[in-house]
């Protein structure tokens, strides 16, 4: 067993404000000198999406340490609501990288993970029983069981990253939630979330931490509130034209990309059948 | 600054296994001796629920830095569809505790954070660009800002647990999900998801760490698979069996809680109006 050091994380305390500057791109409230910190934060705190992946082997056991972090996530009653796939054979990958518009990153990584939130198990269980399973039918069975699925694929990604891995969650594969059911051979009252690809980072490939929004943007304290927002909206756009000519993007603000994801059916890239995929997957959402 | 060093953590690569064996209660496929590991892993592994405070307060700062991981959680596109509400007046944690089912640790918790599913943000860039919200109304929607405020959350968890404090989700806050949004003053197109409890674990109040599915109950290879679950389903009461013998807890196995939990209408603690709450909070699930 190593205790791997990844490169280019803030091993130290000190340099906390660091990472925090990286991430904000502004000071945040609290004197720096003033936080507590850890070697968790500095890993949580150097997240970034990583897509390019070197064709080195992940060391042995990589996958079940993974795995028991991410059931280490808690459940909703321990009822344990998920479950995990993990796609090994080629011929499945390319497939589900069909299905998620072409990213080739499902193909390449170490690991392809499949985060499902599952019902099933407790279906067989009241078949075996031969109890009602009416309250599977319910938004909250189905939010139990998503969140649950979130939990576990959120340590996962956390464990990765402090091993020094990379990895990106794939979203999409519910483009076509229905069509990765089926080639997983996912049961009724199951579905995949959301995928994530792990491996080493390719070193000829840069990533860096994306600014988020300015700590008041999200926060708010007893009761919701939009005071001060157009301002902290017009500072997030700034972080993130800065972020983006470091990269090489073009130079579109934070808001407009925000709004061009979500706000028309257009939008959501063919995802607005998911309810009814889902329906027909065992989710009637009552 | 300090690093701390929470008690009955398991610090050492070699703890790796004492780890996996205080959650799984047997061993996993893998040699120990071949793990990957890291200090990060002993956070995840390490996890339990803590319910009991201490009254000493938290450090100054602690808010920033679980905020700043939790903004650092992958966002789906980036449109960080979530926001957190720091409740702070007594007055309005009680009311929380009460619709939680009364759970005074809502009351006596260092910090309750509650992660709300935010396309309310969204909505107001729209309005301000004269464009149409039509996408916000899908399932596809929902499930992204749900996910956002998951992901975050979680990170907070983890931030907290690797600062020596102790944490539970309260998901009993979808008992009256119009209610909290009510109390927190929650615009449209925004919901409660999850809240939770922060504080410096009670030392004279035991936790430990709950046992999980052994991992062929979890884990599956290229496509979904039920054979051999009725053999880790029996591991799994055994286990569950030996953990609520050590606390003092009555002798139901895992399978009965966990059938118990979900399988009728009853079993939802009241969340079967959940779907219509969110329907008036502005979700339609298209």
């Amino acid at each position: 067993m190593n205790e791997i050091t990844p490169a280019g994380r803030f091993r130290d305390a000190e340099a906390a404000p660091a990472a925090l500057d990286k991430r904000y791109r502004e000071p945040v409230a609290s004197s720096p000198a003033a936080l507590p910190w850890s070697e968790t934060l500095s890993v949580l705190l150097g997240h970034r999406s990583v897509r390019a992946f070197s064709a080195e082997p992940l060391a042995e056991g990589t996958l079940e340490v993974l795995l028991a972090a991410a059931q280490s996530a808690p459940s909703s009653s321990n009822v344990q609501a998920w479950s995990l796939v993990s796609v090994e054979d080629p011929a499945l990958r390319a497939k589900l990288a069909q299905i998620a518009g072409g990213q080739k990153h499902i193909e390449t990584a170490g690991l392809f993970l499949v985060f499902v939130a599952d019902l099933s198990r407790v279906q067989r269980l009241a078949e075996r029983e031969g109890l009602t399973t009416e309250g599977l039918d319910y938004t909250e069975s189905f939010l139990i069981a998503s969140l649950d699925a979130a939990f576990a694929a959120q340590n996962a990604l956390t464990a990765a990253e402090s091993l020094g891995l990379g990895a990106v969650y794939i979203g999409a594969l519910r483009n076509d939630a229905a069509a990765v059911a089926h080639l997983l051979k996912l049961p009724p009252r199951s579905y995949a979330v959301v995928g994530l690809a792990i491996g080493r980072p390719e070193p000829a490939v840069a990533s860096d931490v994306k600014p988020r929004l300015p700590q008041p943007g999200i926060l708010h304290r007893d009761v919701y509130s939009t005071a001060g927002e157009e301002d902290v909206l017009a500072r997030a756009d700034a972080h993130a034209l800065a972020f983006r000519a470091e990269q090489g993007l073009d130079a579109t603000p934070w808001t407009r990309l925000a709004l061009q994801r979500l706000h028309a059916v257009a939008s959501l890239k063919g995802r607005h059948i998911l309810r009814r995929q889902l329906e027909t997957l065992g989710f009637p959402f009552k």
